[in-house]
C-alpha cells in the first residue's frame, strides 16, 4: 500500500504521518514520483489501515499495489529513479560505464585500470577482492588488500568503486571502502545478505542469478528495499540456458521488460552474459539501445594473461573504442524520443 | 573445401572447372567474396584432391574448412552476402522489415495490411496461408486461397511475398506464388524440407529452432546451401528456456555471434521472440544495433480481434513508429562504422 | 465431446449413431473404456449439440472434455489403452523392450542384432534407414534397402519392426515393410506429418520433441488421434536443459505426469535420453518404476565402431543384464500395486 | 594428490605423515577406501611434492586427481562413503527417508509429525526453522523457537534433526540443535557458507541449486570437504527447465550420474523436485532404482492448510504407503545386484 500526498504537504506534516506509520511497525519509504510525493508503507499484511490513514489530512489517496513486487514496481513509481552517488546519476543520460578487472591482482594493475577508466570518461571502477569460484582451489581475491587497492585507486582518479560482497560478516569491512556494493548472481537469493544490505545507505548493485525469473530477480529487489535501502540498481548478465556457444544468454527481452515493470535503473554485463569479448560491444550498445541504463565490462592490460575471466575481457583500445560508441548510443536513444 | 581461383580466370575456364567438379558428384558453388572469386566444392568427404584440382591453372589455392559448418561460414566467404529479390537486397544497409499478419485471415485485411506497409516503406509482405498450429483443432490457415490473396496484394503494392512452407509435398504448389520460402522454428531439422527447398531458386527465410544451437541452427543452413540453394536469410525468434514472463527469449548473443561467423544475413522476429506487443519496437532496435540486417512484425488492424497471436501483434500506428525509428537505427549504426 | 453408450447397445445401433456423427463431418472413435463404451466425437467445434445426440437411445450421457488435448486424456479414457501388434500388447505388463542399431548399416549386422534382441525376449527390432543427422555432411542411412533387410531380420526371427518416417513423401514406402511407424524428436511438431499418419492404421511411436512441454507432446499425440488413428506410444527421450555432463535430461517427472494425465502407454528411450551407455540401466529401471511401460535401447555389436551414436549404445552383454533386471522390474512394480 | 598406505602402516606412523603434511599448509584427509587407507592432501597447488611424501616408508603411491572436484570422486575412493548419524547410516541399504513439514508452524504440529515418522520407520525429521522465502512479505520461518520445537520432537521420539542454515552467522545457533546442517539450492554456491560449514563437525546435506550442473554440484560439495568436513550428502531436488507442468525437473540421469562420479551418498526430494503431491511417489521410487540411497518428502496434517508448499506435501495416509513402497524399493534394488 502506499499513500499519495497533498501537494500543500509540509515538511512537518510528512514527518508526521511518517513517525506514525513507523510506530505501527511498519517502514515509511518516501518518494518523489514526478512532482508527486508519495509514502510507502512497507511490512506486515495486517497492519495499518485506509481510514487511520485518512485521517491525516494532508493524505490525498491510499492505493493498494496489485503486484507480488510493489515498491520496486511502476506501479508504485511511474518515473524512472535516478540513483546519485558523488555527483553522477545512474538511471538517465549519463554514460554509466563500470568498468574493471575480474579480480584485483595488485595494487599496480588496478591503478593502470584505473587511470584508463577515467581517460575514456568512465565514471566508476569495479573490481573483485572477494571472490565467488566454483572451486575451492582457484584463486579466491586479494580480500581486505584488495580493497584498500581499490580505494586507493579511486580517490587518486576520482572514481566510484563497485565491490562485490558475499557474506553478511563482511558487509561492515567492505563498507568502509566501498561507494557501491555489488551482490553476485549465485547470490541474488541470499535473502540474509539482502536483508542486511537493505539496512545499509549506500547503492546496491544488483546481479540477475543465473536461473532467476523476471519476477524473482524483482522479488529480490523488493528485499532490499523493504528492508530499508531503496537505492538498487539491477543488473542482467545473462541466464542459463541450453546453448552452449556463448557462457550465458544475455536476456534482452528481460532488459526491456525490467525497464516497462520497474522504475528502478538498469545496467548490462556483456562480459558475462556472453563470455566472448568479440560480442561485448554489439551486445552493450543492443541492450542500450533496448532499455538499459549502464553497463559493466571487464577490461585487463592483458587479458590474456588475466587470472580470472581472461577471454572475455576487453583490453585498453577496444575499451576506448566501445566509451565512444556508447556515448553515441545514449544520445541516439534520446534522440528516438523526440520521434 | 573449396578452391581460389586467379584473377584472371575466364568465365570458359571457371566452367570447365565447375563441370569437372560436378562431373566427380561434387557440387560446386561459385561466389565473389569480395573482389576473390571461390568455388566451394561440396558432397562427399573422400572425392576430389589437393592435386586433381590444382591440374586447373586458374586454381591459386585449395583450403579445407575446419568447421562442421562450411559454406555457410566466414572461413568460405568473408564478405556479407547480398541477397537480391526482386530488386531489394538483403544483408545490406537497406530497411528490410517483413510485416504482416500471423494468419491470412480474408482478402480484405491482407489487401489493407499490404497498403500499410508499403506506405511506411516496408517492402515485404509475411503472411500465412499454412499455419502451424499446437492444437488440431485451431484454425490451421486459409491453404492456397490465402495464398492467392497474398499474391495479388504484393502484386498491386508493388511488395516482396514470404510465407511459410510445412511440407515438402507443398513446395511446388508454393512456390509458383511466394518470392522467399519461410521454414518455421518447429522444422528447423526437418531435414527432408531442408533438402527439398535446397533444390528450389528462391531464398529461403529459415527460422531458428526453439531449442537449436547456433551450431545446429548454422548446420540446418548448411543444408540448404548443401543441396544447392546459397540465398539463406537466418531468422533469429527467440529460444525456449525457464523465463515465463516473455514467449521466448530473444537470443541477442546468438545475433551477434552468427554475425561473426557466418556471411549469412540475418533477420530478427521480435513479435515471436517476445510475445508482447510492447517488447517488440526495443528489442527489435537493440537487435539490428547489434548486428541483425533487418526484422519481422506481426501487425494487424485490430491485434484484439486476430485469430492467432493478437497479444504480440502491432496496430498500425506502432508499426509507423517502429518503421521510422527502424530506419534511424540503421543510419546510426552505418555511422559507428566510421568511428 | 464424447458420448456414453447404455451397456444394452447392440452393434447395429453403434453403427447407425457412429454414421451419423460422421455425416456431420466429425470423426466418431469408437473405445471400450474398461466395461463401457465411449464414443468420441472429433473436429469442428461449433458441430454436434447435446440434444441431437441424446435422440438416439443408446446414448447414456454426454460429457465435454476440459482439456486442450481431448482423446489422449483420461479424461476420455479411464483405462490404460493397449496397443496390440502381431499378438504383442504394448500398455500392459508384457516387456517391452525395442532394441536394435541407430542405424542400419549393412545386412549382416542386422540379422546378428534381431538373433540376439529375439534370443533376449525382446519383441521388437528398431533401426533407422532413413536418418535424420544434424550435417549434410553425414551418412543418412541405407534408405529402402535398410527397410529391405530390416524386414527380412523380422520375418526371420518373428519381430515386430520400428522404424522413423521423417517425410510425408516416405509414409507409402515405409508402410511396406515396418509394423511400427516412429517419429523422431525433432518432427514432432512436424504436423503434415502427424496428419498424413493420422490417416494410417499402423502404430506410431511418437518421441517427445527436445524441447516440447508435457502439453505440446500430448497435442502432437492428439493430431494423430484426430486424424483417425488412436494407436499412439509416447516416448519420452529426454529434453534439452543447460546439463552439459548427459547428452540430454530425461525427465522422469514427465513420465509420471504423462502416465497420470494421459490413457496412452509411455516408452522410455534413456539411449538418447542420456548419451552414455553406462546410465542406460540405472535410468532405464528408474522410470519403469515411475510409470513407462516399455523401453527402447540401442545396441550394437561393436558399439565403439558403430557408424552413429556409438558411446550410447549397449553392446550384447549389457542389453542381456538389461533384459533380465527389466523383467524383475516389470514385476516387482505389479507387486508394488497389492500394497 | 593423495597418498595409499601400506597395510602395515601403524596409528602412530599415519599421525606423524599427517602431522607432517599439515604442517605444509595443507589439509590431509584420512579414509578408509574398502580395506585400503588413503591420505587426500587438500590445498595449495604447488605444495607437497611426490619426493617428500615418498620419504616416508608407509606411503606406498601418490596419486595425482585428475578432475576438478577431487576428494567427493571416486577416482579418490572407489567405496561408497556412509555417513554414520546417531547410529543411523547414510549410504547404505538402510531406509533414509528425511520425512517432516516445509515450515515449522507450531509445537503440535511438528510433535504430531514426529509420531507419524517415527512409526512409519522414518529416521529423520525435517522441517524448516529459517524460511528461504522469495517475497519478503511471506512468512519466514519461526527462527529460534521453530528449533527448539524440533530439537523437543527429535529428543522425544528418536529422530534424526535436519534443518537449514542460510546464513553464516547463524552456524553456531542452528547447531547447537540440529543433528544435520541442510544447504538450500538458492545457497549451493554461498561459498562463505560452505567453507564455514566445512569447520563443523556434522553431516551437511547439500542441495543441488536450480541451475547447477552436475560438475559445480560436486564442486559445491569439494568446498565442504577441501574445508575439513567430508560428511557430505548430496541432494537432488529438480532443476530448473522450460518445463512449466511441473515445479522443477527431477534430473534422474543426474542421479546415476552422481552415483557413478563420486563416492558421496545421494538422496532424492521429489516433493521439490515434482511440485505436485502425486507425483511424489513414482519418482521417488524411481530414483531410488536408478541410484539413490534414500529421500526426503515433504509431509503435513493437513496440506491444503499449510502455511507453505501444501500442494506439494503428503497427508499422513500417502506417507506411510511411500514408506512400505519405498522399503520395498530398497530391497528389490539390492536382489539386482545379484543377478
Amino acid at each position: 500500500m502506499y499513500v499519495v500526498l497533498k501537494e500543500s504537504a509540509t515538511s512537518e506534516e510528512i514527518l508526521e504521518l511518517k513517525k506514525f506509520i513507523q510506530k505501527t511497525g511498519h517502514g515509511a519509504l518516501e518518494i518523489l514520483d514526478g512532482s508527486i510525493k508519495k509514502i510507502g508503507i512497507m511490512g506486515k499484511k495486517d497492519g495499518l489501515t485506509k481510514e487511520e490513514l485518512k485521517e491525516f489530512s494532508i493524505v490525498k489517496e491510499t492505493i493498494k499495489i496489485g503486484k507480488p513486487f510493489k515498491f520496486v514496481s511502476r506501479e508504485f513509481k511511474k518515473e524512472d529513479t535516478l540513483i546519485e552517488i558523488k555527483g553522477r546519476k545512474i538511471g538517465g543520460t549519463d554514460l554509466i560505464l563500470m568498468a574493471g578487472p575480474c579480480s584485483i591482482e595488485n595494487k599496480e594493475m588496478i591503478m593502470d585500470i584505473a587511470k584508463v577508466v577515467k581517460e575514456n570518461g568512465g565514471e566508476f571502477l569495479r573490481g573483485g577482492a572477494f571472490k565467488p569460484r566454483t572451486s575451492p582451489y582457484d584463486f579466491q581475491g586479494l580480500g581486505e588488500e584488495g580493497l584498500k587497492y581499490m580505494r586507493e585507486a579511486c580517490d587518486k582518479y576520482d572514481l566510484v568503486m563497485v565491490t562485490e560482497v558475499m557474506d553478511t560478516r563482511d558487509i561492515e569491512l567492505i563498507e568502509k571502502y566501498t561507494d557501491i556494493f555489488q551482490v553476485g548472481a549465485r547470490n541474488m537469493q541470499n535473502f540474509s545478505l539482502l536483508k542486511e544490505l537493505g539496512k545499509t545507505n549506500k547503492p546496491i548493485l544488483l546481479k540477475r542469478g543465473l536461473s532467476a525469473t523476471i519476477r524473482e530477480f524483482l522479488m529480490a529487489a523488493e528485499y532490499i528495499v523493504a528492508f530499508g535501502n531503496e537505492k538498487v540498481i539491477l543488473c542482467e548478465r545473462g541466464i542459463r540456458t541450453f546453448e552452449i556457444a556463448t557462457r550465458n544468454t544475455v536476456d534482452i527481452n528481460g532488459v526491456a521488460l525490467l525497464k516497462e515493470k520497474s522504475h528502478l535503473p538498469i545496467i548490462i554485463d556483456a562480459s558475462h552474459g556472453t563470455g566472448k569479448k568479440s560480442l561485448v560491444e554489439p551486445v552493450t550498445l543492443g541492450c542500450i539501445l533496448a532499455g538499459a541504463d549502464g553497463a559493466m565490462v571487464e577490461i585487463h592490460q592483458n587479458p590474456a594473461c588475466a587470472l580470472s575471466d581472461g577471454e572475455q575481457s576487453l583490453n585498453f583500445q577496444e575499451f576506448e573504442i566501445l566509451c565512444k560508441k556508447m556515448k553515441k548510443t545514449l544520445e541516439f536513444k534520446e534522440s528516438l524520443k523526440c520521434l
